[in-house]
């Protein structure tokens, strides 16, 4: 695929002038690909219309053709995510831990950005400004890789994102889009070990594994969200009620949406037919253990599967545990890693939680469905890590930069001999 | 091979306990790992002497010999090494970043051990000790598979370490040692992603290279060092002799060895003449691009393959430039991302090469030689990294831990809509 390789070539050679531009240049080029987005508007909706009655050609369903639909109201949403981009504070420059050494050497690092960056999607066009700001914000050249059905609205909106950026400043090769929705290209794309740096995936689950089998870069990806709420023993009830209907409810769709439910056996009796009333009556199924099929004689029996599983939708898993200890094993056990919750009022448990399970995000009396990037602070978000090297969580503009040392001297030479 | 995945589930049991383990309780397992070393010295020595003899018997190299030899100074360099570990900072449980957000959440990160990290490494038995004291103070469980050359001193090594370590309180399985010398071993170690959390390869290219090509976990790795030093015009050329002396000579045989000097045309007439009857003196062969051997007509021609090698030699490919931005573009082509130094009395392009040269440690007017964990006060080094994700240069004890975000609520629900 000479195409893509040819546009990894320019991206990894754009890397250098990105590097050094300066925050401004890069706050200019985001505005201005804000302004664009709106200024050609109708060009992308256009090409966003062909995307659609193609879809719907092919039978696409409704939840599908809304994902993939561009509007109005969406061209500001994504020239609004644009501006809030440039408005963050630039993370590349920054020096850390400068200290000056015995031999009066000084040795800091500074924050410097990945180089190229692939990202491969799924169907919202959206995806394709809203990564490009992340990705230019930290100073990285971007490849873009969208899905077929919105090929002709991630062309449209490409092209506008890399006249604007050019115009204002950033150099040529900065964005590129891969324009064949053949799959040969993907896979062209993620061996280009010598011009990438990173690949994100964006996606559902078989998305992200066949980018991980396929992809000689490395990935940083988040693989599912299988999160856990654990009602300790002597927790606020009502709070915790309310936190397990928010975490289940209010966007069962989403991979920081609780899937299981783990409560202790001393606060069953009484929690249990509290919060499954409130949740049924929002339409969703709940399975038991065998305990919590005793105070529920009503609800099926959760299988190994239940534990396993990312709904997605509006069912939950519930699990009585004897103790603290077990609600932990559990959650070691199934856990995706993303985010995880206890409800308790016990300060020690409180702590033990924070220290000793292993996840992305970690929540003490909170909802899991606050991991987000924008929820923790981090401005925008490109994607969360399930991983554990380099980042793991939301990854917003930093997490996109990595650092080097930099050591600066008056003439020293080294003695290992003497040292 | 059923040996490696038991070894790898123990050390996945282990990390439960390894992240919660007080730093006293870690620095008292580290001091009684050092002190076992001395006790037990004798049945290590037995060990490492017949591996000597069936090395010699393959009619192995004195080089080779050497590394493989411990004798009662190198004990006590491990001994000490693990003490040095002991008294270092811990990483774990440090909390960065605590935040209020505006709906009252406290948002930070905790650093948390990786988890379990396998070490592949070559000849040298002392890395067996070196690499478990600094995994173990991160709280991490550590697999080691060293050089069938050295299976019986590691072996006999590994055992002090693990019941020392067992004995201070650290959970069982949190050291182990493949103890086949089979290749299939590696493999199979290499592809137990569900129990380990990273690879770090610590050998030659060769090494190197195979790990990353069977690996299905993520690995950290050092692929080699083609250091770069630029003399810039109107460099102090005295400060510039003694660094290229150093950096060439000192330790050729080192990674951050210097490989490449680039001279400016305005000092290559004075500069290549001084420097080049210095390092001749001292048995450096010099190789020169066609302008440099219109100033040293005795040097042979550098050719493409030499601004392609890391001799790890006496040995100096010589080239002269035009520019400053010749020479950093001749380093962004050919540099392995080690290190990379210049040597110049001018602000600006002191600045401009701190920004645009991109390797792990950038330095001015200071030996490249320096480009190391003990130099840059880590203390301690478990490798170079010389790619860009998770960590660059040298990596000390505080690289083999990741931050995950802690949320501290109050009984806090997210309204996607509202929000």
């Amino acid at each position: 695929m000479r195409e893509v390789e040819a546009l990894a070539r320019q991206a990894r050679e754009a890397t250098q002038a990105m590097a050094q531009a300066s925050p401004g240049v890069k706050n200019r080029a985001l505005q201005a690909m804000a302004q664009g987005l709106l200024d050609r508007q109708q060009e992308i909706l256009e090409a966003n219309a062909a995307d659609l009655s193609a879809a719907e050609g092919k039978g696409q369903r409704p939840a599908f053709l809304d994902r993939l639909r561009l509007d109005a109201e969406r061209m500001r949403g994504m020239a609004r995510g644009l501006h809030e981009v440039a408005a963050l504070p630039d993370p590349v420059g920054e020096v850390t831990g400068m200290v000056r050494r015995p031999n009066g050497l000084w040795v800091g690092r500074m924050r410097v950005p990945l180089g190229v960056i692939a990202v491969i999607y799924e169907s919202r066009p959206n995806v394709t400004a809203d990564v490009t700001g992340v990705c230019l914000k930290a100073g990285n050249a971007i490849l873009l890789r969208g899905g077929s059905e919105a090929i002709r609205s991630n062309t449209a909106i490409a092209a506008v994102l890399t006249a604007s950026a050019e115009a204002a400043g950033l150099p040529k090769g900065a964005v590129g889009i891969v324009e064949s929705t053949d799959r040969a290209a993907v896979h062209a794309l993620l061996t280009l070990d010598r011009h990438i740096d990173l690949v994100i995936p964006r996606g559902g689950e078989e998305l992200v594994r066949t980018v991980r089998e396929m992809s000689t870069i490395p990935v940083i990806a988040h693989e599912k969200g299988l999160c856990h709420i654990y009602v300790d023993a002597g927790a606020d009830l009502s709070m915790a009620e309310e936190l397990v209907y928010n975490a289940k409810v209010e966007r069962p769709g989403v991979c920081n949406a609780v899937e299981t439910l783990l409560v202790h056996n001393q606060v069953a009796g009484v929690f249990l037919p509290q919060v499954a009333a409130r949740l049924e009556a929002a339409g969703v199924e709940l399975r038991g253990c065998p305990t919590t099929r005793k105070v529920l004689a009503h609800l099926p029996a959760a299988t190994e599967k239940d534990w396993e599983a990312e709904y997605l939708d509006l069912i939950l898993a519930v699990r009585v545990v004897d103790s603290f200890e077990e609600a932990v094993a559990h959650i070691r056990r199934y856990s995706s890693g993303l985010a995880e919750g206890i409800v308790t009022a016990d300060y020690h448990r409180g702590m033990r939680f924070l220290r000793e399970v292993d996840a992305g995000a970690v929540f003490v009396n909170a909802s899991t469905r606050f991991a987000d990037g924008g929820e923790f602070g981090l401005g925008a978000e490109i994607g969360i890590s399930t991983q554990k090297l380099h980042t793991r969580g939301p990854m917003g503009v930093r997490e996109l930069t990595c650092e080097k040392f930099i050591v600066l001297g008056e003439g020293q030479i080294r003695d290992s001999r003497g040292a």
